[in-house]
């Protein structure tokens, strides 16, 4: 194995044409603009995600299997206006909250995501080998990866990143001129023994002191809907402890399982509570649009995130954490999460069934399922091009239906980019919905034989 | 004066031990970390901030005459019951406010900054030379001002600053490993000639290709409390687009004005749009506990702002959004800003007269009148260092009073360091703390001799 990856990990001194046209050219690129500094020419041009919305806003008639919002139906309304209704009515707790904050965050919410931390994991804070000080509220979980590659990274390091992972992460490393490594993952998650060979590719390419940090969502990937195994979790946090590296785990699903137990975390396995970065926000499992989201870090990370944070807003806005903290104290968080499960485990099955019903049937389709999350990842015949600029996505479009193309969801080196591969998302649409998509997808896969 | 400042902008090739005691140590200490971006290590250290809260805390009986934050007391907590109660109750609209937004924000908010700007500074939008899409919603305008420092920003590149100027955004310049130089600025604001000889000066050191924008407090300064005049407006924009700079108006403070009538912004006079950007927010005229803010950004620079609002956080809380948008269609917002001037007047006042009282009896003191925000800026005899680490600061705190050292508003370069300057907030003490707050310094002051 290390051979094959010694070869796909490419040497930044020599790039092959084929080398460039691995990389997903549509999530960040970059451009000539008089001015600007090197990291905003970094992240110019074209999104992947404002093509999709400039689609989705050019036909309106489009069943969306692209966006990763939430069920729109699904949102705590109520829940929301008995916790303002309490905030605001007194007086005292009321003013607090419209003041400034701190930068770490509102410390009785920082103690419920404590609590609720300790509990999931089943561990005391001793265990765990944490203190309330490592947990710091960011605005949702992307603020916090944001800081994390701030903090972590300069021009030319690297983090090793499950192939596929996700793209917005995989941009900001890019857009610090870090390079994103891909490393393989199964039906298991990343392959520790991948992670450890692609490490050693990298020792000798003479790079291995670049590596900052590998990157995982432990839960129902995005895209993959994978879930790190049990046996490989303490694996990749002693890889990780072993080498010098953080471990940043994205926990941004953990909440949204609708078949089977939870698991205990990576950052559980890190009983030195130095190694694993946990990211994780309410914003699947409660709100986005109120956009509270926490990091729980490694002691020595705390003042460096801290400080950049301090720089960014010095604090997230203390109103939207004041109300999280009284959902918690309401106890209505879990009964919320508990009624959306039961709501998106029909939407993943009904997704999972017109897979099944419409898509399998068609030659080197395939699809794992999940057992949670947002997502459902699919391969196709490695002759389909699934791109923006590939044969399938306009006709998928004509046919009424709308996919992000897996190729964005690729590091820049390791694992070649998955060209066939496609991310569904089941969170926004109807049941009936989403078998319709899939439908009008499998005819348009249909129409390029 | 091109020569005076000659010798004040420092050569970053040849340090001397003066220059090195002239730059503002405990805003932004380095320290070597393993691991960490050089970014992180710039920013780490002892933040004067975090030096402020731990005295605070350690003496819980100081009149703190430190702290930016608004008046507990008048927050608008009725409006924010209306407000949410109304949103929340619209079932379809409160779904929309607690899903994702856009990463430019919520096009009623955008719309209403966007009018309201207008009206403020007398223009239609075709004399103004703006369109709708220049308008961002940021979390607070400290966002917005990070994100127009890392587009702008590559080590060593420099950015002209009213001295003193608003420290936060002088150590995100710093933090990017981009010069903070300090031009002179008087009772009118920064003063355009020696923004002029400050360009010269470094255009001699070969330097002048590094300069990427001016950054100006237009309205009651923070720290300074002293707003650019009307002549100098128009001045400035003519500077910056003749040299090809962005020109940065932070208008944070613009509706705190307790006399004199409203001037228009650096922005109107920007009949292109092309070379102001401008960081305004409702966290002092409304609640910083929501956290609003917005630019109004030059056509050129969206995209690449949008990029990294796109990185962090695609987009701030919609929640947030559609309750400000909420308290303009209530017409909620002016009212509340004018009981708030009544109020902030009463407190300018009871600090302008504890300062004739108790300080201008002190030979060598002096302090302008400001005409709104939240700050008077004190120079004490040149022979008085105010610093953390000077003998004024602890004795202020024996005396039972806390301040802000006016060194951690200078500049790196440039105009020197005011080693003998004072910030005073007078947000959130009551006239009678705030009038024992002041007797208490002049007691410290006089115990010097």
């Amino acid at each position: 194995m290390s051979e094959t990856l010694t070869t796909m990990v490419a040497d930044p001194a020599e790039k092959s044409p084929d080398q460039v046209k691995r990389t997903a050219p549509s999530r960040c690129r970059e451009t000539q603009s008089r001015g600007l500094s090197q990291r905003a020419r970094r992240a110019q041009g074209e999104t992947v995600v404002s093509t999709l919305m400039a689609k989705t806003l050019a036909h309106p008639e489009l069943i969306s299997l692209a966006a990763g919002f939430v069920d729109a139906t699904r949102l705590p309304v109520e829940t929301m206006l008995k916790a303002t209704g309490a905030v605001l009515a007194d007086g005292k707790r009321a003013r607090a909250a419209l003041q400034y904050g701190t930068t770490a965050g509102y410390a009785p919410l920082r103690q419920a995501i404590f609590d609720r931390l300790l509990v999931a994991d089943g561990q005391t804070a001793e265990q765990a080998g944490l203190t309330l000080g490592q947990i710091v509220i960011t605005s949702g979980s992307n603020q916090l990866l944001h800081h994390v590659g701030e903090v972590l990274l300069d021009p030319d390091d690297i983090v090793l990143c499950a192939a596929p992972s996700y793209f917005v992460f995989l941009g900001i490393i890019e857009s610090l001129g870090a390079v994103t490594v891909g490393v393989e993952a199964d039906e298991q998650g990343i392959v520790p023994e991948a992670v450890e060979a692609t490490l050693a590719a990298l020792e000798k390419q003479g790079r291995a002191g670049r590596v900052k940090a590998i990157y995982v969502t432990s839960y129902f990937d995005n895209p993959s809907g994978v879930s790190v195994s049990s046996r490989r979790r303490p694996a990749l946090v002693d890889i990780a402890a072993r080498h010098g590296l953080y471990l940043i785990e994205d926990v941004a699903y953990r909440e949204l399982r609708y078949r089977g137990d939870d698991l205990p975390s990576l950052r559980s396995f890190d009983a030195g509570g130095d190694t694993v970065i946990q990211a994780g926000t309410f914003s699947k499992s409660f709100s986005p649009g109120i956009r509270v989201g926490w990091g729980v870090l490694p002691r020595e990370l705390v003042g460096p995130v801290l400080a950049q944070k301090g720089h960014l807003d010095f604090g997230s806005a203390n109103f939207n954490q004041t109300l999280m903290a009284e959902v918690f104290a309401r106890d209505a968080f879990d009964p919320h999460v508990q009624r959306l499960r039961d709501h998106y485990r029909e939407k993943m099955n009904a997704a999972l069934q017109a897979v099944d019903e419409f898509l399998r049937p068609i030659d080197g389709v395939r699809c794992e399922s999940p057992a949670g999350g947002l997502y459902v990842w699919l391969r196709l015949p490695e002759t389909i091009d699934t791109g923006l600029e590939g044969p399938l996505f306009d006709r998928a479009v004509e046919e009424g239906v709308l996919y992000v193309p897996g190729e964005v969801c690729y590091p820049r080196e390791g694992v070649p980019v998955g060209r066939n591969t496609i991310r569904l998302s089941f969170g926004i649409q109807s049941c009936e919905s989403i078998r319709d998509g899939v439908k009008s997808l499998a005819r348009a896969i249909r129409r390029l034989d």
